[in-house]
């Protein structure tokens, strides 16, 4: 399947190796492909340079995300929360248009210190904003409950957890619920409409609760019914 | 112990119940005593009326909400969200000074119709609203993320799943825990002081939407880790 992932950062980059690992045509998208590639410092996160990854990942191209969208029959928003409405204005409602749009982000806001605060949360979220400013394109709220590295290798927690979907079609998040499948997710759970993200997006805070009580990031949530 | 449970609804009752069962000395506190047990006909939430559960647990008695603080040394709040201000106010903050204050209510506010929002949330929390009004009290917010029956009969859903501890005093956690062990719940998390409530309160949005996807509320959260 030919697959764009916004987004250079830690979330970006594990989406898009494990699905290039998987057999798809994976693109990835950012502002300026060359400033991106010139960086030899780490990035805001600390993730090494993107021009490192490339280098291990040969068959995974690196384009704006215009260009990425336009290929790209899923387009997966795998930027932080602050940026996503931007970086998907920057690759063009006519790129999404029809596509099957993942939004991966959570909107968090920083300007208060750690931990965050949501910019957007129980009466909207960031999933119905993205759904509202991109009527066209089907928007799937999924991943933002759990790390990079699990969101795409699920059985290295060593026992099943869940994870969610949220949208208004149901052809897109059987297609995203393919995909999780094959990263290993034996349940995901369909919450409904894409109103639903709502209550996805307010895990974050007793996520980032529970990452300072353990001291890290490998967990998480599992609904036991 | 001699533990109040205030509140005469579901919660108050699978709390008060469990705890009798187990040994203690239970008082369960309501506004008007005689009211409460002259009501006929089901509460506003449906519940059978108060007078035919008292019938079934005759050791449990029924005082005003400052009379049955007065003589506990574990309160228990049992209310909904929007009533537990005003209800230990009733109470009176010398009948709670140096008491364990167990805090169950969820912020509720059904004010715009079903799925109900949170009336505090994200930077504040119902637990650190009564922590901060009851400043003598030892305030442990917990169980407000699953239902009553699962709050005193984990064992019901078939495998362990997880409870939450948020507040400032150790002992009281520990206190706490002891109890929720007692229940039957085998990985109660302390996720730090009362400001983590923040994240367990905020459980209740996806906790709803997954009401409505499964159609029943026999479900938990379990931390996988």
């Amino acid at each position: 399947m030919d697959i764009a992932v916004l987004g250079t950062g830690a979330v970006g980059r594990a989406i898009a190796a494990r699905l290039d690992e998987l057999g798809h045509h994976v693109v990835v998208g950012t502002r300026d492909p060359q400033a991106t590639l010139a960086r030899t410092g780490p990035d805001g996160m600390g993730n090494p340079p993107y021009a490192a990854w490339q280098g291990e990942h040969a068959s995974v191209s690196l384009q704006t995300f215009g260009e990425a969208a336009a290929g790209a029959v899923v387009v997966v928003n795998a930027t932080g929360g602050g940026a996503t409405l931007e970086v998907l204005a920057l690759a063009g409602a006519d790129n999404l248009a029809g596509k099957v749009l993942v939004d991966i982000a959570n909107p968090l806001d920083f300007s208060a210190g750690f931990p965050p605060t949501l910019s957007v949360k129980d009466t909207d979220s960031l999933g119905e904003q993205v759904q509202r400013t991109y009527p066209d394109s089907r928007v799937v709220k999924t991943l933002n409950t759990l790390n990079a590295d699990l969101m795409v290798h699920p059985a290295s927690l060593g026992e099943a957890s869940t994870v969610f979907v949220s949208g208004e079609d149901a052809e897109a998040k059987a297609l995203v619920t393919g995909l999780l499948e094959s990263f290993g997710h034996e349940d995901v759970i369909d919450l409904g409409g894409i109103e639903t993200a709502r209550g996805a997006e307010m895990l974050l805070p007793v996520w980032l609760r529970l990452m300072g009580a353990f001291g890290h990031a490998k967990f998480n949530f599992k609904i036991v019914r």
